[in-house]
């Protein structure tokens, strides 16, 4: 940003038909991505390719290309957007939330609540190996790491002395799993009416955070 | 088994050479579903041909059609074996623990043992969604139902009076997805020292079990 002449005090007016063509590139962007994260969980990585992409949603593959050079490409995108919406939406849960056992579980729902709303990106992100490209997202140092806004929600109620001491990583990877387990079988395991999944939701994180709480478990 | 004549006292011998074709069937049945397995996992059902499979393991598709008459069958046989092989296990380990809630701990630390033991079939059972053939399963009523067996041991701790009374269903759901959620990370996750996974395992089970029991909750 250094290098960028001082910007003005006020952005200069957007004419109407660039807005138009932003926004229509943005939906194109989304409506791409919307259909490589259904084919890639329908027939993995291997399987998506370019071709039958662009046969899906009505546009050629040249198409696709000026969005996305390839492959892998698209799939960074998605996990990018993925952990970052995640990321962000834990964080500002965390930040919203003063009791810090209150704080965890607000975080719980959050999470389950994001991989109910975003079943395929949350597979392609948490139900699929794709471990290369992760290795690859996780040096992009800005984003948010959901992991660890959790980790630091349950090093704060360690420290506010409401949750037992010890190993924060395995409290915090306990969290994770409870949390995970349950987005696993909604989106995946048996149906279930909706009243359950949530009576299921409370029961957990209540049940989980009581038995890490400090007067939990020796 | 009405029609068949009444067998004899002793079983005839069977000869070396029948003994040997036996073997060699189930040898290769068991290689064609490892096979199978994998490229289901990779590919998605739509992407497995038997073709492919056939030259995965060096066999024509037709030797394969001699053991499995279409995709259909082989996922079957995949689920199939699975969820017996699981409900096996899980009603073992119940009947051979005495204490109402070390048996939950137990079912909950094989359950988790047998997805890290069998990483393919443990995603195509709970982390695929495969819902037409899950229903055909669950027409054979003769299989062992691992969560039945879950479902028994919350009923037994809840009368023992060890356990929270109250929706049994939400408590199996919760115990299911604890579990689940550990295996997923495990088998999907962040790579992970066996060392913290271990004590993640017995942190997640004693965690929920502590918060769960009747001087938990309210």
């Amino acid at each position: 940003m250094k290098s960028h002449p001082p910007e003005n005090e006020t952005d200069p007016p957007i004419s109407a038909s660039a807005a138009r063509r932003t926004q229509a590139r943005i939906e194109l962007r989304a409506k791409i991505l919307a259909a490589a994260a259904e084919l890639f969980i329908a027939r993995g990585y291997e399987g998506l390719s370019m071709r039958q992409l662009g046969e899906r949603i009505g546009y050629s593959p040249a198409t696709i290309y000026l969005h996305f050079a390839n492959k892998d490409a698209l799939l960074l995108a998605l996990l990018s957007d993925g952990y970052n919406e995640l990321g962000r939406r834990l964080a500002a849960v965390a930040a919203a939330t003063h009791d810090p056992l209150e704080r965890i579980a607000a975080v719980g729902r959050a999470y389950v609540a994001f991989g109910r709303e975003q079943p395929m990106h949350y597979q392609l992100m948490f139900m699929r190996r794709a471990d290369v490209l992760r290795e690859r997202l996780a040096e992009r140092s800005e984003r948010v790491d959901a992991f660890q806004v959790l980790q630091l929600t349950v090093t704060q109620a360690q420290a506010a002395g409401v949750l037992q001491p010890g190993d924060t990583l395995a409290i915090s990877l306990t969290l994770w799993a409870t949390v995970h387990g349950m987005v696993g079988l909604f989106l995946v395991g048996p149906p279930l009416p909706e009243a359950q999944i949530q009576v299921t939701i409370e029961t957990t994180i209540a049940g989980i955070l009581y038995g890490l709480a400090k007067e939990g478990l020796r």
